[in-house]
């Protein structure tokens, strides 16, 4: 995929304005050079390399944000929902209903992500972009709805291609809302029936086969994922023709994973770091990295789903995740867990010695200032 | 090895008397029961299990600080520092200089567990156990030290078993002056030449080979890895037929390494979880846990060394690293970048709501109380 994205002809022409825009606005993170900070790394009052995948993280950090980077304290889990219609298939172990009741429960502060989040220092942003229910009013969910849940994939497009950018647009517009508060962005989300939606998107972006990248999700059973790989392989064969991220996006994704392309874009459009949590936050970051493939300098994955289809998105994006936890609930909850390791990653650079100053002797037995 | 240690003959009366009440003094953690904390963690507003590792987290802080377990907020990193006269053998990357210069290092907040335990709210207690250069008068080393560096545990005993005692209960003390304000307890270390003690001992205390249990350390040549391959399997030896974790300790150990078998067990005397960092920190956690058996159900492993050692001592206490990112440099960084984690996992019993709290449906579209 080249940078140079297209939007389809079929996309209304204010919309395919704003993509394009949006896309464009996207550049490669280059504020430090990495051999610079990886100089200063080795200046550094420790071993060379002796702080593994840090030192990584450190320079990536460093090229986003410059060397040092600032705190990285001000962070926020995106959490989007949006309903499923192929989630009436039995593609899921609950039902459509408890979408709608947990988003009632993160507006209370109730489910894992907001004791994660607040157990790690990160705010929850809660988004309704396709929850099939009436939330206006919920305090604590911001209304960015484009329909009541899509129409069911399996049988075709899941949303119009115009809403797809609507929602790519309401996902970007969010972020932008926020970043100037915002360091760290988490992209966590909800919706009964998103991992079929994220195996089927994982099998038409890269051309793995459908049985590589379907799982039991949220604990669906032996029979429950039959149907989900028939389900997944009808909506894979009805657009196989189909290259274009958004009109894939359209086809095969949901209301929420269209937003977080948006919140993804948005948030290497300002110049933050996105951190991706499981399975269908990864799939969406995909997306953002077809339609910009700068997006991908941005990017961290947090956690390492158990979920097969992860495995797939995250050699295609080339990304490692920092923590292997054996999570398989989304939400955010892997991303946000992987906040901290980030912090301290910045906070090597910031406020390590190195050896000239601390005057310790190195290798050779002299003042060591690095190579 | 049964919960019924016997003192070495060998050691002084009043020694042993006072090492025998620290032993004695050490409970299995009991404060819930474990089926009672899993009934509450599948009651929460998630899949069961879907929680993952963070869930058996739970169930573990939950048995020893209760249901829901406090804050976990206040955590210290108790670095302990000694020199190894094994370390002129060239043993190690570094000039055994190192040691009293990154103390001065920590004690100025340069050093990298400095920056990554401000980055996830602990606090570093730096106790000098045996540094080979004198450090009193240095504000913030806790002055704990028993000798100038061990004498080559090649040759002979590393110290005597007196010392040994001494220690080790040196270390208990400096957490029980600290435990009123302490919730969990991370073990670190800094000392040159420390890694071949800890190889030494780990082969004596578990029969594994030496060539399995030796390594890099922080980045020793091949040559360097022969020769320290040498020297341990010499120490080894020498000790062939001593079965007594005491007695190995003194024949094989290191000042830091016995003070920190004292913070393990004075951290489970206090009913204080222990946060094990790498190779080093966790053969002193071995050391304790055959002293006294039951500072098992104390103790967490923080990060998966690639020190080829560290397996066998993570088999021997049947502990499975939350963290594995490569770290090689010990003093306690590993063990820190868990914290999160853990006060993660403490936090879903203390905050989340439970299905009936929630109305949300579960999988039979009824609201799920829990099995």
């Amino acid at each position: 995929m080249s940078a140079a994205w297209q939007a389809p002809g079929a996309l209304s022409r204010s919309l395919a304005g704003r993509i394009d825009a949006l896309v464009g606005a996207v550049s490669p993170p280059d504020a430090s050079r990495p051999a610079d900070v990886q100089r200063h790394l080795d200046a550094l009052t420790k071993p060379p390399g002796s702080l593994g995948r840090l030192e990584e993280v450190a320079v990536r950090l460093a090229t986003i944000y410059g060397d040092p980077p600032p705190p990285l304290s001000r962070r926020t889990v995106f959490l989007l929902a949006g309903d499923h219609g192929v989630a009436r298939r039995g593609v899921s172990a609950y039902p459509p209903e408890v979408t709608a009741a947990m988003c009632r429960n993160f507006a209370r502060g109730g489910a894992a992500i907001n004791a994660v989040a607040r157990s790690v220092g990160a705010g929850v942003v809660v988004a309704d972009f396709g929850v099939d229910a009436d939330l206006d009013g919920l305090t604590g969910v911001v209304g960015c709805k484009l329909g009541y849940g899509t129409d069911d994939l399996a049988e075709g497009p899941a949303m119009s291609l115009d809403d797809a950018a609507r929602a790519v647009l309401a996902g970007a517009d969010l972020l932008a809302g926020r970043a100037d508060d915002l360091d760290l962005a988490v992209l966590g989300e909800m919706g009964i029936g998103n991992t079929t939606s994220a195996s089927a998107l994982t099998a038409a972006l890269t051309g793995a086969p459908v049985a590589a990248v379907v799982g039991p999700g949220t604990g669906l059973t032996p029979d429950g994922i039959t149907t989900k790989v028939k389900v997944v392989d009808q909506a894979v064969r009805r657009v196989a023709e189909e290259r274009d991220p958004l009109m894939l996006l359209a086809e095969l994704g949901g209301f929420e994973i269209a937003g977080l392309v948006g919140v993804t874009l948005g948030a290497a459009r300002a110049g933050r770091a996105v951190v991706c949590d499981g399975f269908i936050a990864t799939a969406a970051a995909l997306v953002a990295v077809r339609l910009q493939p700068a997006a991908a300098g941005y990017l961290f994955a947090g956690h390492r789903s158990p979920e097969p289809g992860h495995a797939v998105l995250l050699q295609a994006l080339a990304l490692d995740p920092l923590l292997e936890l054996e999570l398989r609930l989304g939400e955010g909850t892997g991303g946000a867990l992987a906040l901290p390791v980030l912090e301290a990653a910045g906070t090597l650079l910031r406020e390590m010695a190195t050896f000239e100053e601390a005057g310790i002797p190195g290798r050779d037995g002299s003042c060591e200032p690095g190579p």
